[in-house]
């Protein structure tokens, strides 16, 4: 058994997360924490998130002594903001912990891009340089040797999972820039009182029009030039993202669904579902570790949907891959059944 | 044209009101106002209220100079806090405003009431005995002559005008109170941030079991005791209340008919619409003036349904009816094709 | 390993079954039936409940040899319309299978009941008579002897499991009757097209006052009258039960929470969650096993509140749990972790 | 006052129309039709849009005599399917009626268009030909002369809105085809019963990828190709349309907002609301007659987003605009206070 702790486990991921270590056959959950002035500190976990009630009624205990839990720890999930992440990584990664970070702070190489992207001057190089990005269906060699990584977000994991598979077989044409748009669940703004998230005022609405920390990470990622154009809608869990682009010149559907098949149907890839030319939905994937991926072609043109939860395969569950791609355990272990 | 002043209006109340006095033939909008330390202030009423762009772009100025608006003001609205009200509706009485309080500080006679459910002491008898409770098919005579209006809340409008032809022809056994469940949209929250309106955070779920203000309020205006308990549920308007009583000996199906149709098919009764034995529906009376409320009979006991839009004939188009009729205008105008 | 066939899998409680009985260490699947008719045999269940996908892909088959399912069925869970289990689980039970049904064709004792509210003659008088009440918390001794369990509806157990501590230990006074108001999720009313279920008329709203099924159901296993008032909620999963109720004299809330708490303390009680003076909230509940239970006492009233998964503690998850009893498993297998 | 008759009055967009057409100060209804075998026919249209419940309680007519409807008939409304529309429109016109048709019957010139788009070959090349296409905005000098104009639909109106002003300044670099993403509330699909509108299977999901109706139209009207993916959401009304497309060389941003101030600040065109670089959201514009036009410019993009009510400037408040326009009334009358 391997002990697990969970920092920053008050959120919505934090929450989802606890409940994936409590159900795995091999990890014992070593300690909840939050940041030590939270309001939530001493609380239940089941008191902020109820659905957990009887099960996981762990403390949040105020993470005061950083030393005293990588000590504790043989791995250690990071659901922090980005600088706590960036911050708190190095100390567990030093005390020899396995460091899973589902926030931005190691996701792209370049400590430009996080004066640019982050607002911050990112401090620890090396470990920016050793971090692995943890798109499970596509890194799995490297995440298997890894101390850190980099877990992706929601709409990178959304958007690369359908865009990978034809990049990498080359039948796209990236002079015209693939456009993603895609929709989230309010549960992608945290959990936190704010007017963009209140009740009355959620709505289907496109924000961070050319300026959202994504549309940089998913260009990294996939070597080319995208439009990325997130949207809140109204509802707690998912994204839906809608991708269109330009085939180059004589690609047929068939070989967009080889491509869509050669990658996914692997063994250790059933966390992507292919639909063929049926499209994605989002409630087939809710409260799900899957990502479901349609793809349509006409003439020069695909369109491809691709559905997660966001809090799920966009966050904990890819985290949760990680750490079973890391440990040797079977792909899907807590995640399915 | 009368000048007509909003106080409060950045809430979802005032923004309704403001449409209200925008569209009356009578009534002119003289100012929109917000507390002087309100972040929202010389903001454009629009930039917070979306719908209202093109239409009415008036600034949300700070309430500074009371004494000025007065000046300016035939009739004046207070969307304000019970504290505000409290403070500011005698200043606009004594320069001659007419003055319809849509909070809670002047609905109930008696200052102990205040102190024990309000947390303040009440400052002024004097107004308080003379203010008219704003349900406007109940009180229609005393509205037309009152200088100060105390416009009921959303739950008791709902709640009293299902109640009250039973209750005033005489066919409750009221020995054994009525239970009144009553579920509210998000909205009557008010607008701002909090964990409780967070869009995640909503669920259907009881609250203020036996404590809630609004059931001091009920008993005290229908003369009887009830069991009241408000629910929050996962929608932004509107409100249904289910109200199971007893009836007295030998009352009849027919006879509760009769009551009913005896209050609300006189002329001017129009904001309420009869059902029947058909049971109210929400969808029916979001964005409306209108109080829906059907009945059933069996054996001893009846049930009723009433559902209103919580912000129109649970707060701002009841104040309107009261303008309404204070001043002479057709009960509905402004409310309405 | 136990087979288990899924009589009725094409609706929505059908793919939870299906999914439990997957996920059982204890069951295996052997086999998901339809109507012989029904326009969905033959396709796979996840291309019906698409979050299936990749783990359950088993075909609808037509329901054409009983026989012959028998024979290869150690258990059976109907899923069915009332008429179809009252028809089917005798030649079932006759073959020696244990039957589950989810149906309301068994559950109150008395053919006159069938009659009087389902519109048929009961047939099996005998089966009737033999049929165990399957509210697992309350029921697990005949439960576990049982060859015919009787799973209670949505309402009756959120109902029920609220009511019976309190009644079992004689603190209620039942000669003002109990008044259940219970607001459902829209999938209670099954999988199908209809204008009730549209998406656009889907509302909050009462239906079936003084006259649904589930009044009789409650009344007859309480052994006191109630009023029960369904509603109709703009969601799609989960139930709330708040229920109003006069104490006998004398009763403190400490001895109510006394009665809950013998009630439910218990081992094997795990389903039921008691949050003291909290009010239950639907999304605790929603996607667990759990019925969270809140109550709240003031002079000569209680107010309880009592929130599960229609589909789940309402239907689904406590057939499962009525599985394990009756075999032996630990009360939660497959429900919980 | 102008006799108005409404065919097709049963639905959503019907109720509309009706509420216009009550409320407008030179138009009176002269009746509700449904088809002859309709279920509803003959029931009070209040009966199925309840918030018209005493105001306007017309029953819906069979439409038995359409000889006698034209006749007492100024101003024709159909909100018939495709099919009804192209039998029935010819016969009013004949009648010297003035035909609004909210169906895509007469939208786009070319028989072909409606063997290959709607399955039927079109019998009326006169009117066809004669149609004038109602995108207020756009037509307003040719709707004003016609007999018989073609409301656009809904998302015709949202994506043209937004990419015509900038075409006609020719802004956009065509060869790139615009990619529009548009999110539409069920209402879009009507008042009837299915599987697809029903609540509990309602998702975020495209449909109709590079085969919807709608495409050939908007580009038939534009006078260019576009890649068009409409998708369902899980609210009622409304419509987001997400435009990406690529600017002529050297367009500045400014350029953008002269052509979309150009097109939409002059008199009458009051219909559009312009929001700079804010994106539009739904919210602001349900229940309204507006569509709202927000746009971002990144080096050779642009992205548009227009929002607007599916059934309002989507559908009926458009068909008003064109019988104000067409009559001489002020443009937006009936449509805002």
């Amino acid at each position: 058994m391997l002990n697990t702790s969970i920092i920053g486990a008050s959120g919505y991921t934090g929450a989802e997360l606890a409940a994936m270590v409590h159900k795995h056959p091999h990890l014992q959950l070593a300690g909840l924490y939050v940041s030590e002035n939270s309001l939530d500190a001493n609380k239940a976990i089941s008191e902020l998130h109820g659905q957990l009630r009887g099960q996981i009624d762990l403390p949040l205990q105020p993470l005061t002594d950083v030393a005293a839990v990588a000590q504790a720890s043989d791995i250690v999930l990071l659901a922090t903001a980005h600088e706590v992440s960036h911050d708190l990584a190095p100390v567990f990664l030093a005390a020899g912990c396995q460091v899973f970070d589902l926030s931005g702070a190691f996701r792209v190489k370049g400590d430009d891009f996080y004066t640019q992207y982050y607002g911050f001057a990112h401090q620890h190089a090396n470990w920016l340089d050793a971090a692995v990005y943890g798109l499970a269906e596509w890194n799995a060699e490297a995440i298997a040797q890894a101390q850190l990584v980099a877990v992706p977000g929601c709409y990178p994991t959304a958007s690369q999972l359908a865009l990978k598979p034809l990049l990498a077989a080359g039948l796209l044409d990236t002079l015209q820039w693939p456009v993603i748009n895609a929709v989230s669940g309010v549960s992608g703004a945290g959990r936190k009182a704010s007017m963009t998230n209140s009740f009355c005022e959620v709505s289907l609405m496109a924000y961070g029009v050319f300026t959202h920390r994504h549309q940089p990470e998913i260009s990294a990622h996939l070597g080319t030039d995208v439009i990325f154009t997130p949207h809140l809608g109204n509802f707690k869990r998912g994204i839906l993202a809608t991708i269109t682009a330009k085939l180059a010149p004589g690609v047929s559907p068939e070989a967009v669904t080889e491509a869509m098949e050669a990658a996914y149907t692997q063994p250790g890839q059933q966390a992507v579902r292919l639909l063929g030319n049926h499209t994605a939905r989002l409630q087939d994937v809710v409260n799900t570790c899957f990502c479901d991926i349609g793809w349509n072609v006409q003439g020069q043109h695909v369109i491809l949907t691709s559905a997660i939860d966001n809090l799920l395969k966009g966050a904990s569950s890819q985290a949760m891959q990680c750490i079973n791609i890391r440990n040797g355990f079977a792909p899907l272990t807590a995640l399915v059944g």
